[in-house]
């Protein structure tokens, strides 16, 4: 397909010099971030293939105000957090941001999509559900700033919490509180699960809880949660004194379950979660569960997306403690066990 | 500060030909909705005041994909449900969403503004916070449809479900449960409060129980829900049979606390909630409640939206029936009260 001036793209440069789009596109940006033997292969086949940028969009961006494009899911408590909480990191920068939503039948890209064709040259991405091949397609059409995502792409900018910190801490808490038998339920195919559920199985061999380790697989739903807690309780197995969660949500669906059927929460079991959203807080619910600091996440994402637009700045990875926050949901095991 | 030709706004017209300024902004744009004589005012004034529109905003967003603007709140379970709905009647139709949320320290006018700054043409928001006259404001300057808020201006598109009618049939269902005391807790300064809690009056009223008409006041979050409870399980007054909310994250704060408190439900009291959320249908809250058919809703928003993009046509009201979906958190009355 290339060769044809005037119709040749990014795709076909790339192609031709024999890199990544991801590369090709921050070779001819003049941004640093390659190699001076790979910008020059580039640059040479952008010229021997007559291929010149679409400057209209940029220009037409340029015309109006600043507005930052933000991907999230409708669907997720912790994401509504960092929306409200990048709204507050955006007031007086004079950026405004526009938002598309993901949702069970809205993946991602579809969301990106919507703000490429408003010409959004400054993409903020929360946990977005990508592979690090679809990630560095987007770095190629804008900046982007991916926020609480272990993956990483190059010229792609990362903010993102210490997840592996986070759960590691939530293990040391129950086994400081006497427990051997911690249960976790993963977040199935979400962001970050992986990471989260290795972490999991690492702290418990570093106890020396190795055989103790068992991973319930779920997904980052209430739902999952009330339906796990009831294969927990009506499974043949003994009840685990602890169970640690992918996230809140999942965490509440459990601590729904258990309620209903009269398990003490934490005389009989502690539950832990992970977000620290809203609902952990509540008077009623008091949840133990690791804060990634929603408002640090935004502060840097908006900083870091600002920087991106208004310079030909480096990708840079961002990576912001974990806290945990103990509440009423997590005690000593039943009978001292 | 009228007069100066090229300077005149349409305020300034609307104040020259002593009409509203959305009246004035339909006879302007040509569109049906004022009378002809008032069109005729208005245009003798535009003339008389060398008034030019702006024709550079719709220029651009004709260049451009074709975008429809959405506001709704981050912090509201039904809004996300309306959001997701949103997409899918938008699906196939050529256009594509742009969100902006507003949130506790973000009101409405914020949110909208980002979307004009977007040169966004038409506007749909999601249960708005916004007087009469605050949304004839904004309908002056961009086609507006309004979802699931009461309040009607001028030139502005109304779709929503008839929440009058969801509010009697509640009250009917728990009445010919048996229940006579029935309390309700009103959602404050949100979006329907009035228009619910007025139903209620109405509907106590109707079935002879106006001397058991009971309003706690509240705001349409968990914790108010949850506040609201420990009011009524540790005030003087007995507990009602049943209470009735303004919406289903009050409802679900109630439940908390009753559950915590192991006050059963619906034996010892029953609670019926409102919008029909995903957390109603959960497994192990099954909360009774009323729907406003998200669906139906977006459907009717996105078509009237495109409408008003693609055409001059007059706004219109759709209502959309209310449906009482019961599920196990109402029954018969303790001891046959």
């Amino acid at each position: 397909m290339a060769g044809k001036a005037g119709k040749t793209t990014i795709v076909d440069v790339a192609r031709e010099a024999g890199t990544s789009v991801s590369s090709a596109s921050v070779a001819l940006r003049g941004e640093p971030g390659v190699s001076d033997r790979t910008r020059a292969r580039i640059l040479d086949a952008a010229q021997r293939l007559g291929y010149r940028p679409d400057q209209r969009a940029r220009l037409l961006r340029q015309q109006r105000s600043r507005l930052l494009g933000v991907t999230f899911s409708v669907d997720q408590s912790f994401h509504a957090d960092v929306i409200e909480n990048l709204y507050r990191a955006a007031e007086g920068t004079g950026y405004g941001l526009l938002l598309s939503a993901t949702a069970p039948n809205r993946p991602a890209r579809e969301a990106i999509a919507d703000l490429l064709r408003d010409r959004c040259e400054t993409l903020i991405l929360v946990s977005p559900d990508l592979s690090a091949e679809q990630l560095a397609e987007v770095g190629a059409l804008a900046s982007v700033v991916s926020v609480g995502a272990g993956v990483r792409a190059d010229g792609v900018d990362s903010v993102r919490s210490d997840d592996h910190q986070g759960v590691v801490d939530a293990v040391a808490h129950l086994v400081g509180l006497g427990h051997r038998s911690i249960t976790y339920v993963d977040g199935g195919c979400a962001v970050m699960s992986a990471i989260r559920r290795d972490a999991y199985v690492e702290a418990m061999g570093a106890h020396g809880l190795g055989d103790q380790v068992r991973v319930l697989h779920g997904s980052p739903t209430e739902e999952s949660g009330v339906e796990v807690a009831g294969r927990l309780l009506d499974g043949a197995e003994p009840l685990p004194t602890a169970i640690l969660a992918h996230n809140d949500m999942i965490a509440f669906g459990l601590l729904l379950t258990l309620w209903s059927r009269s398990v003490a929460v934490p005389g009989e079991i502690s539950v832990v979660g992970y977000d620290n959203t809203r609902m952990a807080a509540l008077a009623t619910v008091r949840l133990t569960s690791v804060s990634q600091d929603a408002a640090q996440l935004a502060r840097a994402a908006v900083e870091r997306a600002i920087a991106r637009t208004e310079n030909a700045v480096v990708a840079t990875e961002t990576v912001t403690p974990a806290r945990l926050v103990v509440r009423e949901t997590s005690g000593p095991p039943r009978g001292g066990a």
